[in-house]
C-alpha cells in the first residue's frame, strides 16, 4: 500500500460515514416498503429495471452483472429466482453464442409496472424530496466522478 | 401510498442514481482489497470496528445489530463466523439478563490494527482525496439528516 492512511480521527472520515448511514437507511426503508407492499425484493426490483431498460427487453448475463455492479455468480443466482418466479427467462441466442440472455417476461414487466409507483414514492419521499434541487445538482456533480472511476 | 411519485424521467433520478452507483462502486473496491491484502470481508471488519469503539469492548447483540443497520439475525450470522475464527466472543452478563453480549477478543483487536491501513487507505484513495474539503463539509450536511431519519 502507498496510500496515505488518513488517521481515524481525521474530520473528513465523518462526511464518509455519513455518506455510508444514509445509504443503509434509505435502503433499508426501500427494502421493507417493497417487500411489505409488492413482496418483491429491491434486489429483484433492480433486475427487472435493467432489463426493462434495455433493447428487446434482454441482456446477456455479462451485462446485466455490470449493469448491477454484481459479480456474475452473484447475477446468475439473481435470475434463477426470478426465473423461478416467472418474471425472466433465459434464451440462447442463435446468432450469439456468447453466453445466455436473460429476458424480461410480460409477467415481469406487469410486476415492475406495479412495483414502480411504491419505489419511485419512497425514492422521493426519504431522498429527493429531503435535498434541494442545488444540493442534488451538487451531489451529482460530486458523486458522479467517483462512479465511473 | 400517498406518496408524490416522480416521473421515471425525472431529472432529479440521476443524482440519486450516481449516489447509488457512487456507494456500489467505492464499496466494491474496497471489499476487493480488504479481501486480497487481510483476507477480511468489509461486514467483518465492520464488526471489528463496532467493537473496540464500544466501551470494554463489548456490546450487546441489539446494539450490535444497530451500529450496523442490521436485522438482528443478520447480525447473529456476522458474529458466529467471526466466533468461529477466534476474533469475538460471545459473554453472558451476570448483571444483565437482557440477552448475549459480543466481546472483541485481543486476537481481533490484533486483526483489526492490521486491516485499518488497508481500509483507511482505500477510503482516502477511493473517496476523501477525490472531493475537496468544501465538498466533503457540504456531502456531510445534506446527507447527515437523511442518515438520522
Amino acid at each position: 500500500m502507498t496510500n496515505a492512511q488518513p488517521d481515524p480521527r481525521d474530520p473528513r472520515l465523518a462526511a464518509w460515514r455519513s455518506f455510508l448511514r444514509a445509504h443503509a437507511r434509505v435502503i433499508r426503508t426501500l427494502e421493507a416498503e417493497l417487500d411489505a407492499s409488492q413482496d418483491l425484493a429491491l434486489t429483484d426490483y433492480d433486475v427487472l429495471v435493467q432489463l426493462a431498460i434495455a433493447p428487446d427487453r434482454r441482456l446477456r448475463m455479462s451485462e446485466l452483472a455490470d449493469a448491477l455492479l454484481l459479480s456474475r455468480s452473484g447475477a446468475t443466482r439473481l435470475v434463477d429466482r426470478l426465473v423461478r418466479q416467472g418474471l425472466v427467462e433465459r434464451v440462447v441466442c442463435d446468432t450469439d453464442r456468447r453466453g445466455q440472455w436473460a429476458s424480461l417476461t410480460d409477467d415481469g414487466h406487469a410486476r415492475l409496472r406495479d412495483a414502480t409507483p411504491t419505489h419511485l414514492g419512497g425514492v422521493a419521499e426519504h431522498f429527493l424530496d429531503r435535498l434541494s434541487n442545488d444540493d442534488l445538482a451538487a451531489l451529482q456533480r460530486m458523486l458522479e466522478p467517483i462512479a465511473e472511476a
